[in-house]
């Protein structure tokens, strides 16, 4: 496994093994790697000839009162796990070297962002867009993995891909979750005690909706109130957002229909956690 | 030589192209092809395996007063000229076909737009950025052709190649000019005769400025005085702007040093036409 931090010498690379024919398989993160990272480079591993991660905390992403400098970090670690699961390339670049000076250009998003974490964070999905074209360029890979648990994020990668004509395959890996629900971030880490048993409760508040859903329950409003009072009863977190959208479009809907995203974000009192689920109504 | 009109098949057939090793020299225009063209795609040729022009009058660098539906157009002769040229594929989609709907992303600038065209036609080169993100990545070209003519544009990309760390190199080939010096432009057609041999003057005044710089002068404002004296007294357009900036950040000059550009646009009556000349001043 090589580990690179210069843009050039990684695009080198890459021109070089795709010269020979190689398939790319390409995972960025902002690393603190957890067993959701392993599944995509597993997965990655498996469809890929070589299999890059990248491992870059994109300041880009951050709003002004984020948590960009307290965002956990540990590179020994996630090295010493990427180079377990058969990666061939860590691409590690420095904010400076991703962004040297000011900006000639920046992707916008206009769609599919003014909903869930688009709304709480604005620019969020700006950053995450801008960073994802620089990688893409630099990486040029032929599959791009990431986890459903950031879904809004996957149909924003999903719509830059298309308006911009990556030829790269968009391939959404299942939310790998802890034995009690709680799905795995990097920020599960800044719960307090209390608040990790708390938060199960998102994913069991979640799962309420797919049985009232299976029930055949079909209106949106009903569903959302049920989930909120299953949070708010059992949790000391505020309830950030709790949509039912249409997804990947992400657009309101009053009855139930198709393809259904229930996104929640929790703010703890040192995390924001969001998780999700999708339902397909028939 | 082919036509290709489908995104997929142009992007399809650009990757096999690749694939076998194949050098790519990629000249973007919007059709109307004139002899700057012309000697773009003669330079593509001599540093390429394969050359591709593309031809799309892209609706969305044209402002709601612009002339999008006036702009020229002469697919026939386009082609004509284009297969003297050797070109091998020419892409020309439809607006539907590059815009099929509402974007989820577009690319917006951040520098070198505030002053000149930029500040004439706003969002005109968030409308080049955007398309040219998409052609890069359908077309896939080792170099990218475009004339000194469009000085800014030349800017821009420039930026744009180099913040999302497209691999392809930029060639800037030199403005042809008509005998009495008049750029080469696919609007030129639009001139009334008087506004015709008036039009030289644009240039004329141009290299005015180089003179007096070659001679010394060193004060932007004097030799922006004296280039305005020579349009405006010899010409019946309007002059848009008139800049002496430096190139290719495209800052203010009080005094004359390093790589400057003398930008002019006259708008005459169904025609804006633009002009520049580059100095280095020692």
């Amino acid at each position: 496994m090589k580990v690179i931090t210069a843009i050039s010498n990684m695009q080198k690379q890459m021109l070089t093994d795709k010269a020979q024919c190689k398939s790319i398989g390409f995972v960025p993160t902002m690393g603190f790697l957890h067993d959701g990272h392993a599944s995509l480079l597993r997965k990655a591993r498996a469809e890929n000839d070589l299999v890059v991660l990248s491992i870059f905390v994109n300041p880009l992403q951050f709003g002004p009162n984020e948590d960009l400098d307290a965002y956990p970090r540990d590179f020994d670690r996630d090295n010493q796990l990427a180079e377990q699961l058969g990666t061939d390339y860590i691409f590690a670049p420095s904010a400076d070297e991703m962004y040297p000076g000011p900006p000639s250009v920046v992707v916008k998003t206009t769609a599919r962002t003014e909903v869930l974490c688009g709304k709480s964070r604005p620019g969020h999905f700006d950053g995450v867009a801008t960073v994802l074209t620089k990688l893409f360029n630099i990486v040029r890979p032929d599959r791009v993995y990431f986890g459903m648990k950031d879904a809004q994020q996957v149909a924003v990668v999903e719509g830059l891909l298309a308006d911009f004509h990556f030829p790269i395959e968009l391939v959404a890996g299942e939310t790998v979750r802890e034995p009690d629900g709680l799905a795995k971030s990097s920020r599960n880490v800044y719960l307090l005690p209390n608040e990790r048993s708390e938060a199960a409760f998102i994913y069991k508040a979640l799962r309420l909706a797919e049985q009232m859903a299976a029930a055949g329950e079909k209106s949106a409003a009903k569903i959302q109130a049920a989930v909120e009072t299953v949070i708010r009863e059992n949790t000391t977190g505020q309830i950030d957002y709790l949509e039912i959208l249409t997804y990947p479009d992400l657009e309101q809907v009053g009855e139930l229909k198709g393809k259904i995203i229930v996104a929640a974000a929790v703010r703890f009192q040192k995390a924001r956690l969001i998780d999700n689920i999708i339902l397909t109504i028939e």
